[in-house]
């Protein structure tokens, strides 16, 4: 690490924004969900803005909800596919990182190998993969299962899942092909290595058809916050994207993933932890609040309480929206983030309208406000109390929310040296500054020497 | 159809080309699995020549054969995952369609559909989808099964699985988008269609988080030239790809194929019918046929073996390479070019070696020599006859292969009038010729007028 530490900073991009109702704000591309160029013009300014990487959710259902909450939704009812966007991108940037999110709930460790792998290729090594668990009813209803995996047995699965994947991208050592058009020898077979593996979840034979990543291995992201997601995270994620409010909880948060990590047997450097944060800027602190409260004003009341409900893992409609927040019994879904959410309401004393406004900027992200010393002010704070090795920015609506946090926070970031001013690297690794992973062979045979 | 009836073609376009031995090729680009510059180039220069799409193969699994022959092969062996590559390729082209193989037996229908909707919105309307069943018992080894699903049972999985990604790709109406900022009402509720698919291998809820795609549907491929194949192709595909030796044949597969397509209700005209051929074109016959004979005198042994052991699905290495070919019990592989390559070997009285030769170029497809006018005569006359729509272009290297049609072939199908000069639509589906497949309720809507 240089002794200018300094921050690594993603855009993690919904279509038209974060804000629940960002497709409603007058500067907002409502019809983002399927304009490509839209897509394109942001990791442009990403790039131009020196970010490491742009990050897609995803989902592999629409959201539930009532006819009414859904069709005033703009959120996962229709938009691109992150995988396929992605490689689209890859071909118009060249130095912007390019996560998509994969669920390890109902795909095929081999697709998604060669997919993350395919991409890394295309983009010439900027690929990085977010390794979730699909946590929605929704979700199993289009794979033909009745309900989802139970929590305990998601993450048992994703576990076996990296493992696969991490495996088949090492099919073959980064030297294994020689293209000799002269003898005829296209790859060296001492450098090709069948995975065989055989789990309780999974008989994967390999090897992958896919040369070995410009990365080694594509990065790899983690947003479990629960304890078996912070375990997972801890042994096998390069990144760790997390949702923290205070300071001290995001303290807490680092070291323990750290110590995790050390545990494992892996450097706690080799682990970037990147917060979520909406970031509100004005040329004062009453610019930035008003901007908030126009967004807030755009909320349909039908949609924050299907908002909440999601979150929750409970259905909220036939509740009192003004009246308090129910007792509710924890959810197979999304666990971290039901507890998360119900702390707010609690430390707060808010009403179900109260906690739907309160996340419906960021879903319980950290959320600030201010003119752009006062941004920064908070970014560093955070970062230098080692709560954070930089954020995950998540702009409320777009593009004037990622322009803004280009064109006044990053230049003040760039002023306080907290942020990179020209790419270190070719890869999104070497950005993050994360070590290249060397082939499992290649270990073994300087072990020998 | 306009008066004057004009061929479709596609690039079929291998990494370094269709022959076996292409990556030796002095001129070929043996990195190719790994160069996407080499891909976004061929595609421009089909885009240059009024192509009306590339068209990838793909398989999941590495090609099964020794350790000896595996490590000669440049095919399937490391290169890029179809549909990430197209849509890499789609951000840098605007004409040309897209066309990937993607199979119904080791996918899951929603991603399917997801992701060719994902491509068609990404390209603008220029996105294919070839269905193929997976056959080959190494592909079954990576998606946890023991072996691979029967010929039958494949195919009944086949239709299902179109059945629900055409029914997925109809979620939203096309005009179901309002995004209306004032009202706040993003989509109309009235114009979302919940699949509600149970089979006898899918429950799929839907519906499909992505809009209509561009051209209503993906232009939808099929390469089954088998009695169910045939039958599934007549039924669901817009394109039909296929093998012919002689123009007899080739009629009277197309003869049957639309024949098919009218007994289930459809125009026969909806089918295009496009098979595959190898062209080795130069300034006369005799240089033709030395481009053939170089790219053979480069065949190792053991890769050509090999190639024909997957083709008849049966180890043939242990046989004298110049003995007879022996005869071989029916296979659950690739039925009908088992068939089909055994018949060329009767026919032409081939030894191994000599069968190996035979297919090393195209792999069972029509291959002609000549002169660009020796070329077009051949191409018009089975075009003519009726027994082709047009053709799927299979260049034995590349990109020399591509340039040496697009230069030499193209101009002369084009003094015939056999060829555009420009493209008709801006749609994959506009170009071929085919309809745009209006939504279900669009069609009831009308019906009740």
């Amino acid at each position: 690490m240089s002794s200018t530490r300094e921050m690594k900073l993603n855009a993690f991009i919904h279509p038209s924004g974060h804000h629940i109702a960002s497709w409603r704000h007058p500067d907002a591309q409502a019809d983002a969900g399927v304009n490509f160029r839209h897509y394109v013009e942001l990791a442009q300014t990403a790039e131009r803005a020196k970010f490491d990487a742009i990050f897609l959710a995803d989902t592999v259902a629409m959201h539930e909800g009532t006819p009414e909450s859904q069709s005033r939704s703009a959120r996962y009812v229709a938009q691109f596919e992150p995988l396929t966007l992605l490689a689209g991108i890859a071909a118009v940037t060249s130095r912007i990182g390019l996560i998509a999110t994969a669920s390890s709930t109902y795909n095929e460790p081999y697709h998604v190998a060669r997919k993350f792998a395919s991409l890394d290729h295309i983009s010439g090594g900027r690929a990085g993969w977010n390794l979730v668990t699909s946590a929605t009813e929704a979700e199993a209803l289009n794979f033909s299962r009745d309900r989802h995996l139970e929590h305990g047995l998601r993450y048992e699965r994703a576990r076996e899942f990296a493992e696969v994947v991490t495996g088949l991208w090492d099919s073959f050592e980064d030297d294994a092909f020689l293209r000799d058009k002269a003898s005829g020898r296209f790859f060296d077979p001492e450098k090709l290595h069948v995975l065989n593996h055989k789990g309780a979840h999974f008989q994967v034979q390999g090897p992958l058809n896919v040369a070995r990543a410009p990365q080694g291995r594509p990065v790899i992201v983690q947003a479990g916050s629960s304890g078996p997601g912070k375990k997972l995270a801890a042994e096998t994620a390069d990144v760790v994207f997390t949702a923290q409010q205070t300071t001290e909880e995001a303290t807490t948060f680092y070291a323990e993933v750290r110590a995790l990590a050390a545990a494992a047997g892996r450097s706690p450097d080799d682990v970037k932890i990147l917060p979520g944060v909406s970031v509100f800027v004005g040329r004062t602190l009453a610019e930035a609040r008003e901007k908030y409260d126009e967004l807030q004003r755009l909320i349909h009341p039908s949609i924050g309480v299907a908002l909440l409900s999601g979150m929750l893992g409970h259905d909220l409609s036939a509740y009192d929206v003004d009246g308090p927040v129910p007792n509710l019994p924890e959810t197979n879904d999304h666990k971290s983030r039901q507890a998360l959410t119900l702390a707010i309401a609690r430390r707060e004393n808010l009403t179900i309208r109260g906690l739907y406004e309160w996340i419906a900027g960021a879903r319980g992200h950290w959320t600030i406000f201010g003119s752009p010393k006062e941004i920064a002010d908070q970014l560093q704070e955070r970062f230098e109390a080692r709560g954070a090795d930089g954020y995950n920015i998540m702009p409320p609506h777009l593009p004037g929310g990622l322009d803004d946090f280009v064109e006044l926070v990053v230049p003040e970031l760039r002023r306080r040296g907290l942020f990179r001013t020209e790419y270190e690297g070719a890869t999104l690794r070497e950005n993050l500054g994360l070590p290249f992973p060397r082939h499992p062979a290649s270990r073994l045979s300087l072990a020998a020497e």
